[in-house]
């Protein structure tokens, strides 16, 4: 190839806004992929249908308690580690198919960082229900946007549809959880590979 | 407290010869907790007991095939960063009661670290059982240590019962996985969090 010094290095974001570690992953991304030249491609899909195929009817941190105990440990460390404001929820893990849905049609959208960060935010940190139209309404408000378009694109069969399609190549990639990387064929799985799939990224330059 | 400056920082590391991430750290653990002024205190525990106890009857990384599979891809990277030498063990996990219940024997030896490390090397880089006899004979002469009367002791009933107390100890504590770090009752969990429970240690001073 003759222009291999103009291609651009990207990383896909497999993620669930009801998945903890992936709101560490949020708040972290922006900035860290721009640090490594790397561009973002922003990958929402469905973690329940996910843990469903494997038998299991929710997280695997209600299910197995001595991991469920310890995660919250570890989040309050990892929160304090990374400076990022944390509440361990009320409600674990929330409901987020609207929010999803949005995630969904803004994945491609200059306002996707931004939008993601609220709705973590608001489920990480203010300890509120995300899967709420409410709820979305007042977030896309907040960044300045047609909130009601968004809301009826979302919720759209033809979204609907692509959601479950998106969920249903995550699983077929092999994901089990969440965040999940991929640079090419190569997944890292968890917010501790961020660092290293973004180094594997813009060594390989791998376009997606 | 007025010895409070002459207090070592202490981290238990609790791991299994069968367990691949416990490979990393038993290769890294000594110089890194020398960097940060930190005590090791060694914690050998069967994680097979544990695993049944969720009742598992395997490694969660065979049982779960999609998280099977990628913990290989994750182990070649992760060896490559910490330049280890690896090799995808032919079978996993390995049987491991007879080298564990000599770790136990040499928990509080100057021998502990070395022996741990070659126990792991023959299992992760030779990809050569570890449960035999001959094995464990060859590396404790290799490492001019009195082979017959470790082995004898190893095998005694007394150290049984203890390798089988510290496993139910282990369990009671809410371990989950390999390794497993503790300072004082603070619970770090996998290779990944070494360097943030050294940190912890190094803060607190915590002696165990």
């Amino acid at each position: 190839m003759k222009n291999t010094d103009t291609r651009t290095a990207t990383l896909e974001f497999w993620f669930e806004f009801a998945s903890n570690y992936s709101y560490l992953t949020v708040m972290r991304i922006d900035a860290l992929a721009a640090e490594y030249g790397v561009a973002v491609v922003w990958k929402p899909f469905l973690l329940g249908p996910v843990f469903k195929s494997f038998g299991w009817n929710n997280s695997p941190f209600v299910l197995q308690k001595e991991k469920g105990a310890y995660v919250w440990q570890d989040m309050t460390r990892q929160c304090k580690k990374y400076r990022l404001p944390w509440t361990r929820p009320t409600d674990f893990p929330r409901a987020s198919l609207l929010p999803m849905r949005v995630a969904l049609v803004g994945a491609e959208q200059p306002w996707m960082s931004e939008y993601c960060q609220r709705i973590m935010q608001i489920n990480f940190v203010e300890d509120r229900p995300i899967d709420h139209a409410d709820v979305v309404n007042e977030v896309l408000t907040s960044l300045n946007l047609p909130a009601s378009d968004i809301l009826l694109a979302a919720q759209s069969e033809e979204n609907k549809r692509r959601l479950r399609l998106q969920t249903e190549q995550a699983h077929q990639r092999g994901i089990f959880g969440a965040p999940t990387f991929f640079v090419g064929t190569d997944m890292f799985w968890g917010n501790d590979r961020l660092e290293d799939a973004l180094i594997f990224a813009a060594q390989s330059k791998h376009q997606t």
